[in-house]
């Protein structure tokens, strides 16, 4: 038997999420076969069989195209983690560790697709305004990490504090990520090192 | 009598720094008049007294000329921090100790005169741009405090990590500090709550 309570999504969301998907892929398509450069928003909103206007109530520019799937995680991640109950982090490290599982995910869910997030970051590597672009969202990540301990009762300087270093983490795991396949992993393991950080009398040489 | 051990600065490198700095300042008085927008490359350069082929000899864009005393500033860090002798950090915490005095020391130069650094932040806040080269420019120093660890014989891991872990120190100082004039102590707070993190026993809340 169906089950009543289990609403389908109505039918404009539906329009709007597959509009906004056939934009992405269609950026996508095109930045790879052409060059970020030499694709304009018209082109997008051509191979993506919409208007411009229609573009542009979607995104802003096209470099918000290339950080559109980001965002969507930014957002999904942010709704989930406000909602689970947590214990007020009492030190900076267990508000470290509140953001570890939230960071890993976002990692793990970016390199789910090995290829696109391949093309993605080569995309990103050849363009210096994208990666600007990036360098903001990362700061972005940042401010959200930190509205979500402050939901779950944290001060205001240790959760600004550990969100940072929750990035930091990040950070180090994308540098030292000798390939896509290992971001989780690696940025797994400086939060290892974050949370040993302090203890002088213990190497901290990794592992 | 005269060190004849002091050289001169020679006549060519002195008329270089002369016109660079004019260009600054010519760039900081019309992004101040007639904001950022509204002022061309050729404006400044006008103003400046030079051409427009002299302007592009010292900056790409108006964008670098924002961050030019940035960039000044991390070139005279790295070059000190080079020739200084150093231990070799064994942990972690060492390698962001050894880089506290660097990033301090960035803290308190940028924020020596308060009201040009005050004007920046104002420059910065207006344009979306604009905070995207900065946090370019913030991962680009990670690079550099990278390397000076690198130099001083930090194997890689650490030094990625405790390079990414001074910058969140610096980012936290930054969103703590209530004005200006706090940057510097805030920064060192950051930096102190660090060398506790791992210490679980002991609340690492802020002193």
């Amino acid at each position: 038997m169906p089950d009543p309570s289990a609403a389908l999504e109505p039918l404009a969301d539906r329009k709007r999420r597959l509009v906004r998907q056939r934009i992405i892929e269609a950026s996508d398509e095109l930045f790879a076969a052409r060059g970020f450069d030499n694709v304009s928003v018209s082109d997008i909103a051509a191979r993506a069989d919409v208007g411009r206007t229609t573009f542009f109530r979607y995104f802003g520019d096209k470099q918000e195209v290339v950080f559109a799937q980001e965002q969507q995680m930014l957002d999904a991640i942010a709704e989930v983690a406000q909602q689970e109950v947590f214990p007020v982090a009492q030190t900076a490290i267990e508000a470290v560790e509140q953001l570890r599982p939230i960071v890993v995910g976002l990692c793990e869910r970016a390199t789910a697709d090995l290829d696109a997030y391949a093309r993605h970051r080569r995309l990103l590597e050849q363009h210096l305004e994208l990666r600007g672009r990036e360098a903001l969202k990362i700061q972005q990540i940042g401010v959200i990490l930190g509205e979500i301990l402050r939901d779950r009762g944290t001060d205001e300087a240790t959760a600004v504090f550990a969100s940072q270093v929750a990035l930091a983490c990040y950070q180090t795991g994308q540098r030292r990520a000798k390939t896509p396949a290992s971001l989780a992993d690696e940025t797994r393991a400086a939060f290892d090192q974050a949370a040993r950080l302090g203890q002088r009398s213990t190497p901290t040489a990794r592992v």
